[in-house]
């Protein structure tokens, strides 16, 4: 995982001295988009997101899923990075792309959350874009459950080291954790999980179960629901429209997970 | 500020019992832009945002001015709330206001960070636009540092009932707080600070101190730059990228400052 060292000066009460620190890397990616048929094909930047560098290519396929402009890894012609900072996603020829309608879709644009999504209608249409969710039948003991953060907490070693990087992980309902992914940004761990199950065709995730390092927001909720994921443990609080959104797509939505014990929010 | 109460399941060791909790509302908020002469107004959705309810205005103008649109208060013809979920900024009519060239800068979208950027060159533009900040001459004593913390924290009464908000404030030299806002956004609540000085005339904030509730990430450092902020302390970690920026814009960045202490990064 990227980090980066640098000289600081360290103050605890009345002294200070220098000392070496390590930074989680937050660096710009450009997502481009290459689409069209092979004689004819064209490109286009769509998207700039500060990630932490590392499975880039999983981090721009997670997000076009959960943006819901690729639906499945037969879209996809192919993926590759291009310098330090950037992907070129290129779909299958016969794909049907209509750029027109990804640019209505993108158009606006915002610091965070559900960005590019052109009004409030939107982005209720892209909520429903999501697998229809079966009603949660499963049997997990709460001794299982409390020990997942501890399980994540030990797989990431970069946490330790910066305190800089979020994480989520899937494990399955045996606890055992099956892939973790870390950034900067909440947003962009979950697509690079997302992205890398996609490209193994194991997408929907709905046997499993996803944890969160921090809070829940409506934008994580919403991308697990993308993958049909039905069960998320939040070591933090859910905020309002992350508890309706989990309830309107059947998902059991844990939060405040943590020292042996949990909240129940759907 | 908003929350909102719901019943939930508390489970602890081997019981579990319902509970009513307070969640913190997260909700979108459309930005639309009124612009261009009074006989032939237009008006544009540029910004969906996910955020708590609360001091619209403020983050409308804020986002605005922190992306580079508006330059000063003097440029805002109106603000109106309509109903719940929607700001519209009328600019004055006599405004150069090209929105094509809104549009090439929006075009790009992207989950978090630094949206609607079209390329890393733009980015690099955007920081650009800041205020250039003199050499930093303050002498502040790390105690008074130390203190900020607990202060932001006893103001921050939503915070202790949800768990669920990122609050950041602005102080004096003397370590009297001035501002805070909350949000479940981090870059929304720093929106929310500077719109309100903004329509106050107080930007540039260079002699004031903005205290983050958590980590230090590039977009948080770039909008501070764009208030003409000069010292910036956060609870948490600093990113790669934020220290960089920090650097380059000559401000100082403390990061880790919790129970007596911190880390001096610029």
């Amino acid at each position: 995982m990227a980090t980066k060292q640098i000289q600081i000066v360290k103050y605890k009460g009345a002294s200070h001295w220098e000392a070496s620190d390590l930074l989680a890397v937050e660096e710009p990616l450009e997502i481009r988009l290459e689409y069209g048929p092979l004689v004819k094909r064209k490109s286009q930047n769509i998207s700039i997101t500060m990630r932490t560098p590392g499975a880039d290519e999983d981090l721009a396929i997670g997000f076009l899923f959960t943006e819901g402009i690729v639906r499945q890894a037969a879209d996809l012609f192919s993926v590759r990075v291009w310098g330090e900072n950037m992907v070129m996603v290129s779909l299958q020829p016969d794909f049907d792309f209509d750029f027109k309608k990804l640019e209505r879709h993108f158009y606006t644009s915002s610091s965070c959350g559900v960005c590019g999504k052109a009004s409030l209608d939107a982005l209720k249409t892209v909520a429903t874009h999501s697998l229809s969710c079966q009603k949660n039948d499963w049997d997990i003991s709460p001794e299982l459950i409390y020990a997942l953060p501890d399980t994540l907490r030990k797989a990431q070693e970069t946490f330790d080291s910066t305190g800089g990087l979020h994480a989520c992980a899937i494990f399955d309902q045996q606890g055992n954790m099956l892939g973790l992914r870390e950034d900067v940004g909440r947003h962009n761990a979950l697509d690079k999980l997302i992205g890398h199950y996609l490209q193994q065709n194991l997408i929907p995730l709905d046997d499993h179960i996803l944890v969160l390092s921090g809070r829940a927001s409506f934008e994580l909720v919403q991308k697990a629901a993308m993958a049909g994921i039905r069960f998320i443990c939040a070591v933090g609080a859910p905020s309002s429209l992350a508890v309706e959104t989990a309830a309107s797509f059947g998902i059991t939505l844990l939060g405040f997970l943590r020292e042996g014990r949990f909240n129940k929010y759907t």
